[in-house]
């Protein structure tokens, strides 16, 4: 079976190798047909949590884009839920490029028509409440946590449980987590386990249709 | 790399063991990873036309859909593209019960956010309409074409082309195949090279969003 190729962009600045790898290791675990590699952005390491910080990063992003191509990959994943630079990278380059707040959310609409955004601390990404659309019935994010590091205390997971379930009596039949941040941690199949309905990972979600973006035209050959 | 089975049902019914199984072979060709069982529902050879044949179609699905499960499939596809009986078969059993409109809908929604959908001859199936809410920016079908047979023919293919280029003068950025027909006769790679935007083919996006519902779970294992 062929091996794709993939470049992965983190939107914030990374000196940990580990941590720079994380999403791509997860990536590969889900789908051993992909071979990823990472690279971040320079010069901003809290990434993009504004408008400013966003525009400050798309440029960057874009260099990455170009980088990859160049190098020969076969798609781009941006793996960020805001998609930063996704649009401007389908006209800057002829390679698939995924984003991970646009795969989370469309997916997601595969599974059922009523969607709740568990969200880490801020808002919904804008491009997700576009892909849901009016299919958006519920976002919500758990109590006093501000940050990924929360989230992994015994509090912090009590807490997103809490959340999602409240996603639930809300009408919701499928999760969308709203941040990548919350797949570095593995949160998704805990949640599954503890409320029973459909929780849609970021960068898994990244992850398949990037292979779909690859094999669509196997079948013809 | 564990092949997952899949059970697949076609909401016509076919004598013709090659037809019966097309839908399934088009899945396995694009992703080895599936092996997919095919069945049809019984004494409906024109197959779901209107509100009467889907209502008469959906009791034969679900019955299926559950001598599927009891078969030990991974997962079910629902091979149309109004995603009959859909939601009933998610009530009914715990594995995941892909639709093919559900799917192929959704999927698009990763490839951009002005879809245009092109039929067969009939309207828009409404579950494509809801998915894509307010991203759906254009509707259209081949010109005088009526079945897939046409859609064979010289002409045929012609008027298909022609159909997905006005799509995409009406803004379409992604094309959405509006019925599992133009499946069989394999035509999304031909107007993805004639038209130059991506054209999601919907028992190919049934075969993805499959095997994502199987494999979300690996990373965390």
């Amino acid at each position: 079976m062929e091996r794709y190729t993939i470049g992965l962009i983190r939107v914030l600045t990374i000196q940990d190798e580990e941590l720079l790898n994380r999403h791509g290791k997860i990536i590969e675990k889900t789908f051993p047909e992909l071979k990823v590699i990472s690279k971040c952005i320079e010069n901003q390491p809290k990434g993009i949590y504004d408008e400013k910080t966003e525009e400050e990063a798309k440029p960057k992003i874009l260099r990455l884009v170009k980088e990859f191509e160049n190098e020969g990959v076969d798609a781009i994943i941006i793996s960020c839920a805001a998609d930063p630079a996704v649009e401007e990278a389908r006209k800057l380059v002829s390679i698939p490029d995924i984003g991970a707040g646009s795969a989370v959310s469309a997916l997601a609409l595969a599974y059922g028509r009523k969607i709740g955004v568990l969200n880490l601390t801020e808002e919904t990404p804008r491009v997700i409440k576009e892909v849901l659309d009016t299919s958006l019935v519920a976002e919500d994010h758990p109590n006093g946590v501000t940050n990924t590091l929360d989230l992994m205390t015994d509090w912090g997971r009590e807490e997103a449980i809490r959340a999602a379930k409240r996603l639930k009596e809300k009408s919701a039949g499928v999760i969308v987590l709203g941040c990548t941040g919350m797949s570095t941690i593995m949160i998704a199949p805990i949640l599954e386990k503890e409320v029973g309905i459909p929780v849609i990972d970021p960068v898994i979600a990244t992850g398949v249709v990037t292979l779909h973006s690859l094999r669509k035209v196997e079948a013809w050959r």
